[in-house]
């Protein structure tokens, strides 16, 4: 009689947060590739570009100049998915048509005036003062829009055009269907349970440790026991925070540096600059700043995309878009990858 | 007084077969693209390659010899992501730790002997056999299993890694997420209003014309009200079928054409063999076979990522990944692109 064993065995894990399920099927991860590879990143990227509109100094193709920016330079997105003037419409009558007019903002947010500098190489007080001005657009944009959302876009496989170290910022009139479901979950979970989901969630990690890749004081990066990309991660705080502009000085600077740990533990992995999309989730803002968000618990979400080298990626397709997600190695086994991975930078190591 | 005009103003579509809504920025259309482009795909590919394991008459990687086939092929993957074999596993007590083993089949199916054909460039009877073929498969895996999904991954940017027409069906132990869903909605609005959501959104998108690409006598295909991919269509049927297995001869043939005729007109879109990835969704087996499934409507779905041209893409990466899906036209401006492309195929109209 065999025993079901989860490194030998397919698998379905559920995501309790936005209730939905990830076929696991380790068993195949011993399939030879020969489908498409994709362009390793450009490695000689210059300091400086004239013609690169997020540089210091540089004219951007509306006119306007940026600055000669020292750390952070924030600006509008020239061609920007939401606008503050969007005339109202009447609410739609039949359940099968229904639209909504989208009121929103996009910005752009440069991390470092050097177009060759990745948050891995930067220091941990430069990565602060991301962090500082992440706050500090969250607050602001948050008093006007009920959501915020913050993003990177890393790499140009992930359709990021600019090799610049840079985030966008999307504050909108709706709360996206990401953070809607999760924040159904962790309603349901708080209501059942008087407790927040992912607080229970780390206490539970912590005590496991097996999906552990690397901890701090305040924060702990897991990848979540129903992780879908093939290195998926999560940044959880060990306190209950809700939104991240309740995160306090000591722990800023406590984050910049679990960052700089996870990011590099990214790049090292494959020895290549590793993409990702990556943003942060927290309690709804705006209309909804001075309701009670108890079971809301702020994080961070990293999705990369690749699986076994820096030219080969998981293709999310077919099977993935039209019935579930599968993945071919354990979250456990891509936990321990990682975890055993050095902290200090392949390119640091070799100067 | 500027009034709401949806080919302007940003606005969000709801989903009502998942819950879901996009984010439509038509006004972003304009913007320039200078990030990743793709690969346009292989020109030349021979109709016979001794070394593809798909062709006929070959020796496969294990050993087993590809019969010369005239029409269709069919053979267990050498590596698939479900298997029939997995010992069970207790309920899982934690909710926040689900896990259940899952079991199944995955199967190839190769469309036509050459390597060189696709869907467009066969003839209709050649389409009609593979139909058949994949209601027998329907058929066979479905007193076994709850759920077996077809689909195709079209293109290598797709990661398909083989260019010989094929598609693939998986058969499990579960019912994967997307049907789960759709599955979800269609009851509750078939208990609402005592009909089958689709065919009512048929009805609907017959009478209102605006996001039909093509119909015939018993098939029709629109860009979907909520569609999020730039050219993603549905194909959907004019009377109501449940499951794929309950599509008679007459319906079979014209299913064949239209399938033809879609697949031609996306060829035709950017002159270039046209990648996606496609499935078919029907009421659950297995288990199920013998209930009331009312609210199921029987349709296709196809799931396209160009945008601009053969090796332009859209990125559901960053905002889509962890706020919310976004488009850049409306899916009246694709369907009416579709809808006036020639149903010749520029290959054929060459000859
Ligand atoms: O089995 P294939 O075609 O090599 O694999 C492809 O389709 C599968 C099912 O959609 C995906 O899981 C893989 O990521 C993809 O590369
Ligand atoms: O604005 P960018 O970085 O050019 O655009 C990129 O990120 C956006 C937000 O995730 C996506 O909608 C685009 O598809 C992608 O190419």
């Amino acid at each position: 009689l065999v025993e079901f064993n989860r490194e030998d065995h397919a698998h379905t894990r559920y995501n309790p947060l936005k209730g939905e399920w990830v076929l696991v099927s380790p068993h195949r991860a011993k399939r030879p590739w020969c489908g498409q590879e994709e362009e390793p990143p450009e490695e000689n990227i210059p300091e400086f570009e004239p013609k690169n509109p997020l540089c210091p100094g540089v004219v951007r193709p509306n006119g306007q100049v940026n600055p000669n920016y020292q750390s952070t330079f924030i600006f509008d997105n020239d061609f920007p998915a939401l606008l503050e003037d969007v005339p109202s419409l009447p609410p739609s009558s039949d359940p099968l048509f229904q639209m909504e007019s989208a009121r929103g903002t996009c910005r752009v947010m440069c991390f470092h005036p050097k177009s060759n500098i990745t948050l891995p190489l930067m220091t941990v007080p430069e990565i602060r003062q991301v962090i500082d001005k992440w706050i500090e657009e969250l607050t602001e944009l948050g008093k006007k829009y009920i959501w915020v959302q913050i993003f990177e876009n890393k790499g140009a496989i992930m359709g990021c055009s600019n090799p610049h170290p840079h985030c966008q910022i999307w504050a909108s009139s709706f709360v996206p269907n990401e953070p809607r479901i999760k924040e159904h979950y962790q309603l349901e979970y708080y209501k059942k349970f008087k407790r927040p989901l992912l607080m229970d969630y780390v206490a539970k990690e912590l005590e496991n440790k097996e999906r552990i890749v690397t901890e701090n004081a305040d924060w702990v990066v897991v990848v979540p026991y129903w992780a879908v990309w093939p290195y998926e991660t999560m940044l959880l705080p060990k306190m209950h925070v809700k939104r991240f502009t309740d995160v306090n000085s000591t722990q800023r600077d406590s984050l910049a540096a679990i960052i700089k740990v996870l990011t590099t533990k990214y790049d090292n992995l494959f020895k290549t600059s590793f993409p990702y999309s990556m943003g942060w989730h927290g309690a709804p803002t705006g209309a909804r700043l001075h309701e009670d968000v108890s079971h809301w618990v702020f994080h961070g979400i990293y999705y990369p995309p690749l699986l076994r080298s820096a030219t080969v990626k998981k293709f999310m397709v077919g099977y993935e878009m039209l019935a579930q997600s599968q993945r071919d190695l354990t979250q456990e086994q891509a936990a321990e990858k990682l975890r055993k991975l050095p902290d200090i930078h392949y390119k640091e190591t070799k100067k």
